[in-house]
């Protein structure tokens, strides 16, 4: 009978460095980079079924309140089930998040294993993944905290390292750690790699979910009464396992690594001698991409000419890229925001985008797309008094019970249908019809089919901006001009 | 009282080489480049209005049939009343345009002093332009055909030059020309600027009509007998002079350098020592938009962050462009296309346009606002059976009566008043109102009143592409499934 492990995915951040595709509203787990899937669904589908002696049961998902409901959609897309989604008031790093999910885990199952993984990775030998994962089985049984070390193929000095007790001894049996080292420099890096007995820091943790849970008991006490109020306090919302605000503002934001693994005793280091990355900025993304022979990597819609060490993308419909005679050259377009930067820089995206966001630049933070419980829409066209925009509404969902004081709105269906509501009278409307919506009549979108709906939506008025609203009834619980 | 000029500004060109803002479908003499006004209307305005001695008469403009609605529309945008629209049916290089305008000119005024100048070139110091104009009009008086040579401030290669018989001796009078001599390589371009008696070719001309159609009979007479009747055969069609396309055909593409001026001796050059520029590649569009001190030119919308030698625009609505440690770099961005471009390679955004072309991509050739005699449309989203559109239509002006067979529209108007007529019911319909066309009925679209009319038209149907359209009457005499 296989090993049954409990995966637990963090996909709470919201890192900029890959801007414009990652942003505030919309981050880098969630989006398509190197292949199809996005990180996150591929971390999610690495982290299922079953694999030799291995058996993943349904994912504790923890996540951030904004991405609830691409998470589910996401899920949903991959075929994957969550077991629960534990919701953060806000982000306090590592820590609490995996202390939060192994206290949940136990209550269910004392015996809980947890595999605990960010979302953001790339490992594309999943093979070699689970045959580490199983390797680090033992260990975990005789009460170890296992965690995953990359063998470095470069003295890479963007990653922290994990110093082996010895070299491992090519079976990829887990070795005894002693001791973590942060980012080195140049040297100290080149010296790691000569060694033999440094491999990068992954951040993906095995152990029993009883083990943590005493690990945090001895090496960071003070986070065990926040995050079980937290937990306890826990409202459940559409499925969801929304964290108590209050309990969760007390733990203090910090590290799994800080908070307990550079204090532990009982860590082994399972080696996983395969490529891996975290994605950590375009320079990365360009090296996981696979390169050509002149070190161009080009996503469709992209025209290289005499290029060189150079990523070009075209990440948005209808759009054209073209490079010509560049040597190390990032650029990446999408219809709203276009990045060029020089690759060794590209870890000064963040200026970047703290640059826009000190010009109040909607493109620093806000995703073309703004994905919502129902759905999403885009915005096609602004003017002075008009917003054009698309919608698209998931099958059984519905929006908001509204009305508006400042714009009507014209609705023209044109995939699927809508199940419209204005003013109390309901109709069905198919592609190729149109409803309105006068100014202050309360309405509601709704779609009853099977498929998605898409609606062209022209709304006219003296202001167009998301805070006109009045909600009168929601099935996803949100306020007065509130967003969600 | 002052010595009237007849301007002839030529336009018909459709150069690649400010790919992506220059277009085949809107190319670069009409497109706002280093200030708000368009390269044309810069040109227009240059060659209007009275200056000392000189007195500008309405400009003969020679253009392609595709450019004829932009012309009027840009002109009268600046206040500018055209004498003459002579409209190409096919682009011969400048020769029998020259001829053409030269003709045509003889026929009102067998006295006509001609300034013939290409309508995308960059002159800031208008003053000295029209002094320099004015230096020429002796020699003209004398019979001379006149061109005017920028003194060169570099041992530029991409140009032509023209060789003095001696050196100007700074009065700015006329001198005799030598020889014309081809773009040269570097050494000799270094050789040309040493020397003192070689200008660049502008390609700018004045002269008496009757001098350059005695200097076409003697050094080009085969163009003669084809240009005439193609002038004599023309249609007058909305106020443009529509060339007799049949004979046109018959002219030999030439250039009126070749043609005629490397032929004739009866040439002298004007001196002009101010800036000037052809605008032939960004690198251009660089030096004369003026670089910071660290080279680099912005426009709105754009963050560059430890960028030098480098050009960066956004030329869209709600795009934003970031550069970051950038060296000699091109990036424009719109949003259906991105070039980024070593400077030096500016020369080969032509090579990138081809590749585009034949990969059949509409973004080689076509502009996202496709201008229509009526105005204008953008596609705002595309999807399998819709297609969302922006129409601009002129105060005054009407769409063809016309029907499709695969789609139904719906407008929306969201900017002054439209008069529909659909099925023969006319009916105005104004900000906020929509109206419904089905397939297959007959409808127009006018704009009855003073200011723009914009609206928003969503096409739902099996097929939406723009030459499903049956044209009953129209205004701009277009036939069925043509565009224009």
């Amino acid at each position: 009978m296989p090993i049954s492990i409990t995966p637990v995915l963090l996909c709470g951040g919201s890192g900029t460095r890959l801007w414009p595709l990652s942003r505030k509203s919309y981050p880098k787990q969630f989006v398509p980079l190197t292949s199809e899937e996005t990180l996150f669904q591929a971390s999610a589908r690495r982290l299922s079924g079953t694999h030799g002696d291995l058996s993943f049961a349904r994912p504790i998902i923890v996540t951030h309140s904004d991405f609830r409901f691409i998470v589910t959609e996401q899920l949903q897309s991959v075929g994957i089930d969550p077991g629960a989604i534990l919701i953060e008031p806000e982000g306090r790093n590592t820590a609490p998040a995996v202390l939060a999910a192994a206290l949940h885990a136990l209550t269910g199952d004392p015996e809980a294993l947890l595999l605990v993984a960010p979302s953001d990775h790339v490992i594309p030998d999943e093979a070699a993944f689970h045959a580490a994962v199983e390797k680090g089985i033992s260990a975990v049984t005789s009460g170890d905290l296992v965690t995953f070390g990359i063998t470095p193929d470069r003295p890479e000095t963007g990653y922290g390292y994990l110093e082996l007790s010895e070299k491992p001894n090519g079976s990829g049996a887990a070795v005894k750690l002693s001791s973590f080292a942060e980012k080195p420099d140049q040297t100290t890096a080149e010296r790691f790699v000569a060694a033999g007995t440094f491999l990068w820091n992954a951040g993906i943790f095995l152990f029993k979910a009883a083990d943590i849970v005493a690990a945090f008991k001895a090496h960071c006490p003070n986070l065990m009464a926040p995050v079980t109020d937290a937990l306890e306090g826990a409202a459940v919302d559409l499925g969801f396992l929304r964290l108590d605000p209050e309990a969760w503002s007390g733990a203090e934001s910090i590290s799994i690594d800080y908070a307990v693994m550079e204090k532990a005793d009982n860590l082994s280091v399972v080696p996983l001698g395969t490529r891996w990355s975290d994605l950590g900025g375009w320079d990365a993304v360009w090296r996981e991409a696979g390169p050509d022979v002149n070190g161009v990597v080009q996503s469709a819609s992209t025209t290289a000419i005499d290029c060189k060490d150079t990523l070009l993308r075209a990440d948005s419909e209808r759009l054209e890229v073209v490079g010509i005679g560049l040597d190390g050259i990032i650029a990446v377009a999408m219809n709203d925001a276009v990045l060029v930067a020089s690759k060794d820089r590209a870890q000064d995206v963040k200026l970047a985008v703290d640059a826009l966001k000190a010009k109040g630049t909607d493109q620093a933070t806000q995703f073309p797309k703004d994905h919502r419980p129902w759905g999403w829409f885009e915005s096609l066209a602004v003017g002075s008094r008009f917003q054009v925009k698309r919608i698209m509404v998931h099958p059984g969902a519905s929006l908001s019970l509204q009305s508006h004081v400042h714009r009507s709105e014209h609705w023209i269906v044109v995939e699927g249908t809508a199940k419209v509501t204005v003013d109390g009278k309901v109709q069905l409307v198919t592609e190729n019809q149109s409803v309105y919506v006068p100014l202050g009549s309360v309405h509601r979108m709704e779609n009853p089919g099977k498929v998605p709906m898409v609606l062209i939506e022209v709304q006219t008025g003296a202001y167009v901006g998301e805070d006109d609203i009045v909600r009168y009834e929601d099935v996803y619980a949100r306020g007065q001009g509130a967003k969600g």
